[in-house]
């Protein structure tokens, strides 16, 4: 990227592709091994430098995601890209640390009902869970990082107060895991809560290394990004052509699609090491294998310099403005 | 709004609605005259302060504006909402000012090649027929407006240098033509020119009054609008619903959402005026109305807080971060 950065945005953003694992985990019919090999190697090769490839729950409760073993021993390593994996407990965790994951996502909710419905107990205990996969994380040589749902609002409760996030993150910490996420499940994010919530994180819990993770729900997906850029947070996770729906709002689009993401992000100068160009390919590959309409944008418009024939066009109307 | 609003945002923005023009103009099938006035009339009460209403254009070349008057003399003019149609010449400007609309939109495009697509004429003949239309406007006592098409790149040339957007717009005031639109015809604005040709607008043309309207073809619609608040503009114009496609890309979206920006500057501390719930409601009834799936987000995810019981989750996966 030769040109000058967006004043007020960071020069590189690390983008954290994490379309096999929450855009898959409801998938709502199942999506063959095979399709999530093609997908995540699809993604390394267009440069993708970190990617949420599965997630070590119990197969009877995520059957989409009951092969992670077997993704994980697919997977094009040569690239060095970072793999990381969701894990809800320590039988997750011995799982994943098995199958060679780079990094283990521990996760629960900002919201006490939430974590409920979620994984079925007390934020507390999932905290204790996490505790224990840090230790056992630092046993294995295996890093450990945290994730916060429900970090922007929580569809039991509403809004979330700051102080529940800082409580959790500190907890993170506090065990030594310090690359943290803030996670808007259900698309409750807006730029002024991600600037709060980026603040006073910085204030008060320095240690912290925060990533945003937005979900175009409301369809202020990467509002919420700029937001986060102007407060320069550089690793950012979306998913690639937009997969995944929101269990609360059948129809609403879930994660913030990839490809905008990065699309967005080289026009305003910033780097991120991926070819867009593969990953629109590896976008539309992905909306053909799940034969289902994806949400991501740039995959359908193709390069903002696409040039076309004046025969080209559907209909010269005589008034577009 | 008792929020603050958020940090370099303007603290009100008028919200101006094209989607009974722009949206419906190119839209496949006919569309009967009381969608469109219960659309307007819907947006008219839910408190969207300006609308553009239609087009006075050849009804032969746009046959879904060939009610144009009709559509004006049904519009509920009560409420003192602004109604202004799109012109493309003195007859069209004849027919406007007969059917009582309270401004003109004179438009053409910065890019040669997309002017002569679109109205089969050089720029300068545009222009020519502009201050003929603003002539007319003035002894008539209507306003007129100015839009600039491809004002973000063009289909056929790519980049569209920033002195071309200056050359008309001053082009414009000349004539007397002070508010002016930039418009994003084919979804090629990005935060970064948005801030360049606002910047270069306010240095050189200070007498534009500017207002933004762009498309969500490649994602980045809101934030695009995200950049020209950074920039203070305070007008923008966008379809409810997000109806409306582009001609050059079939199944990419057109114009940027009424609905989910409203939501945006309101989320943001931003005011304008228009009551939201009433907005989705009717983006809803239109979508109904028009029997096709609309690219609006906030009307299918509802109000943001919008709370949940346990038993309404679709499905509680166990993994949701």
């Amino acid at each position: 990227m030769s040109q000058v950065t967006l004043e007020g945005f960071p020069e590189r953003v690390r983008i954290v592709d994490v379309g096999p694992r929450d855009g898959l985990q409801a998938w709502p019919v199942p999506v063959s091994t095979d399709v999530k090999i093609e997908m995540i190697n699809g993604l390394i090769a267009a440069g993708v430098p970190q990617l949420e490839v599965t997630s070590f729950v119990a197969p009877r409760a995520v059957p989409n995601m009951a092969d992670a073993a077997e993704v994980m021993a697919a997977i094009d390593r040569s690239r060095g890209a970072e793999l990381t994996a969701l894990v809800p407990n320590a039988r997750g965790a011995a799982r994943a640390i098995e199958a060679g994951v780079d990094a283990m996502v521990v996760f629960l909710s900002a919201s006490e009902s939430h974590n409920q419905a979620n994984v079925n107990c007390a934020r507390d205990v999932s905290l204790a869970a996490a505790a224990e996969i840090a230790r056992m994380g630092q046993e294995a040589g295996v890093a450990v990082y945290g994730a916060i749902a429900t970090a922007f609002g929580c569809p039991f409760e509403g809004d979330v107060p700051v102080t529940d996030i800082l409580h959790v993150a500190k907890a993170y910490a506090d065990n030594g895991i310090t690359k943290i996420t803030l996670g808007d499940t259900t698309g409750m994010a807006t730029p002024r809560l991600v600037q709060e919530r980026c603040r006073a994180l910085a204030t008060e819990v320095p240690q912290a290394d925060v990533a945003l993770h937005f979900h175009n729900t409301r369809g202020v997906g990467l509002a919420c990004a700029y937001a986060g850029l102007m407060e320069g947070i550089t690793r950012y996770e979306a998913s690639v052509a937009g997969i995944g729906g929101c269990p609360f709002a059948p129809g609403a689009t879930g994660n913030a699609c990839t490809e905008d993401l990065v699309y967005m992000l080289h026009e305003s100068g910033v780097e991120t090491g991926i070819d867009l160009d593969a990953l629109i390919e590896v976008a539309r590959r992905t909306e053909a294998a799940l034969g289902e309409r994806l949400p991501g944008q740039v995959m359908k418009a193709g390069p903002r310099l696409r040039q076309y024939r004046r025969d080209e066009v559907r209909s010269s109307s005589g008034s577009r403005a």
